[in-house]
C-alpha cells in the first residue's frame, strides 16, 4: 500500500505538505503542488477521502443542485461553475435529483460537502432554511427562494421583461401574449412582472387569459403556442419566459405553417447558444451566462472561507438582442 | 445532536436496522425503510457519510463520468441512469471533468464510490486500466475503450452506419460525404466503418477527401458543412456521426441558402429529442436512449453485488427513422 509518506519522500517535502497539496490548500505554492501531484501520479497514490475528512473537517467539495439537467440552459452553467470552483481548489459535486425535497432528505446535508450552489431554487423552498439551520454555506444561482436575504448571483429579470415590453410597444404590437415559467420561480415571476409593468406604461394591458405558465421547457412552449393559435383572435406577438420555451413555441408555429416573424413575433430570454442558431435566429434577452455561474462560484467560496455575515447579491444587467423573430405590426 | 439511536427509538426498530434502511440495504423491507425515513425526516436526522463508509466499506455511490455535458446527448442519459441506480439503492455522483485524465488523477479512485459508469470513454484511454488495477467495478455506456473485454451497454454502431449507406444508395445518391465523430471513439469508428462497408457493397466509394472528423458537437457539423459547400462539386448527401453534428450542418446549410432535402440530404445518428423538432425533422438512426442508460446502471450494480467474472456486453439494435431531411437524387 502506497502512503502519503512514500509520496513525501519522492517529492522531497514533508508528509503534512503532501496532504495540504493534494487537497488544494492555498498555503502550498503552485510549484510544490505540481511536484507533489507528479510524485503521487508516479506512485499511483490517491488519498483516502475518508481519512482526509476526518482529519481536516473540510471536504473541499461544493454541492451544486440542478433539478432539471435536460433543460439545455443548465449544462451551460455547469462548465464555467466547475472551472471556477477548481480554480479555488474545490471540487464540484452535482446533485441532479428531480426535486429539492429529494436532495434535502438524502444527500446534501450529510457533511460530505463544505457549501452549496442552488441553481433551481423555487419560491418557498425549504432547502435554504435546512441549509441555514445546519450552518452549511450556500448561494443562489439564477433563481432565488424569496425568503431571508442570502448570497446570490442573479439577473435583473424585471428589467429584462421591461425591455421586451418596450420593444413590442415600439413595434406597434397591441394584442400580446406571454408564455411564462412557473409562478414559484423568481425568474418566472420577475420576467412577467417587468413585462406587465413595461406594457402597462405603454398603455397596453395583459389580461390573465393572455398568460400561460409552465415548466421552463420545450413542451410548455409547444403546447401553449398551439392553444394560442387556436384562438379566433390570436396575438401578434408572444414573449416567452426563456429561450427553451421560445424554441418550443417556434416549432409549434412551424408545425401550423405560421410564419415567424411575418405572422408572429416571438421573443425569448437567456440567449443560450441555441438561440443564435440559424434555424431559430431568436430575438432574446442577453446576459453573460458563464460570468453569472463564475460569480456564484466565487460567492460560495468567499462565504466558506471568510466569516463575513452580510449577504452579497450580484445583479447582472440584461440587454435585448435583436435577431430575426420580431417584426413591426 | 440527533443520533441513529433517536431515530431507532422513534421508528421502533433496532439501531442497525436504521443504518441499513438509510443506506438502502435490500434486506430491509420497503415498509420498514419508509418508517425509518419518516422518523429520520421528523427528527431532521442525516447519517454521516464518513461514519458510514468507515463502518460498512460500501459507499452506495456510483460515479458517472461525462466529459462533455454541454453536448445535449448526455443530459438525456443522466436522468434514466440516476433513476435506475436509485431503484437499486445507489446514489449517482456525476464527474464532469473536461478530460478522463483529470478524473483519474483527482477524484474517482479515492474510495468514495463503489463503481463507475464511463459514458465518454476514448480508445486507448488509461482510465479503465486504472480502475481495473484498483478493482473498482466499471461499465462502459455508449462508448468503449477498445481494450480488455468489459461490461458494456452499447449500440450496434456498425449496423446503424450500414443502414444509412443502404438508404442513400437506394435513393440514388452517388457523391456522398461523411462528417464523423473523433477517430478515437468506438462510436465514431463503428459508424464510419459500417457506413463505408454499406456503401462499398452498393458499389460506392468514400474517398478520404470526402470524410471530415471532429468532436461530436455543433461546431464540427457547422464548420465541416461550410467547407463541403465550398467544394466545386459538392455531394448530394451527407451522413453525420451524430444528431448534434447533423444539427450544426443543418444550420450551416440554412446560412448558405442550401435547401434540405431538395439540394442536400442530411442524416444523423442517435435520435435525440431535438431531431424530431419541426425545425429540423431530421432523418436519423434510432435506438432507445433511456433503455441504454438503464442497462448500464443494471450492469454496474450486478458487477458490484455479484462476484461473477464474465464480462457482459449488451448490444442495442438501431433502426432508421425516415423523417424530412432525405430525398431521392
Amino acid at each position: 500500500m502506497i502512503t502519503s509518506r512514500d509520496v513525501a519522500r519522492l517529492a522531497g517535502v514533508s508528509q503534512p505538505t503532501v496532504s495540504r497539496a493534494l487537497r488544494g490548500d492555498q498555503r502550498v505554492s503552485e510549484a510544490t503542488r505540481e511536484r507533489v501531484q507528479r510524485a503521487a501520479d508516479a506512485l499511483n497514490y490517491v488519498p483516502s477521502e475518508t481519512g482526509r475528512s476526518l482529519s481536516t473537517r473540510m471536504t473541499k467539495r461544493i454541492g451544486v443542485v440542478v433539478t432539471d439537467l435536460t433543460n439545455p440552459f443548465y449544462p451551460h452553467l455547469i462548465g464555467p461553475l466547475h472551472d471556477e470552483l477548481e480554480r479555488h481548489g474545490y471540487r464540484m459535486m452535482l446533485f441532479t435529483e428531480r426535486s429539492e425535497t429529494a436532495v434535502a432528505s438524502q444527500r446534501l446535508l450529510d457533511r460530505s460537502i463544505d457549501g452549496v450552489v442552488l441553481a433551481t431554487a423555487t419560491v418557498g423552498s425549504r432547502l435554504p432554511d435546512d441549509l441555514q439551520r445546519r450552518e452549511l454555506p450556500f448561494v443562489f444561482l439564477n433563481r432565488e427562494a424569496g425568503g431571508q436575504p442570502a448570497d446570490a448571483a442573479v439577473v435583473d429579470n424585471e428589467l429584462g421583461g421591461r425591455l421586451v415590453a418596450r420593444e413590442l410597444a415600439r413595434l406597434g404590437h397591441r394584442t400580446i401574449a406571454h408564455i411564462g415559467g412557473p409562478a414559484d420561480t423568481t425568474t418566472g415571476r420577475g420576467r412577467e412582472m417587468g413585462f406587465r409593468l413595461g406594457l402597462s406604461e405603454a398603455g397596453i394591458g395583459l389580461p390573465e387569459t393572455a398568460v400561460r405558465r409552465g415548466p421552463f421547457d420545450f413542451d410548455t412552449g409547444y403546447r401553449a403556442l398551439t392553444e394560442i393559435l387556436d384562438d379566433p383572435r390570436p396575438p401578434s406577438a408572444v414573449f416567452c419566459g426563456n429561450d427553451v420555451i421560445a424554441v418550443g413555441a417556434f416549432n409549434a408555429a412551424k408545425a401550423r405553417g405560421v410564419r415567424i416573424p411575418e405572422d408572429l413575433t416571438l421573443i425569448g430570454f437567456d440567449d443560450i447558444p441555441m438561440a443564435a442558431w440559424e434555424a431559430f435566429d431568436l430575438t432574446t434577452v442577453h446576459y453573460d451566462l458563464a460570468e453569472l455561474a463564475q460569480e456564484a462560484a466565487r460567492l460560495v467560496v468567499q462565504r466558506i472561507e471568510s466569516r463575513e455575515t452580510e449577504p452579497r447579491r450580484t445583479l447582472f444587467t440584461p440587454e435585448l438582442v435583436l435577431r430575426g423573430t420580431h417584426a413591426a405590426r
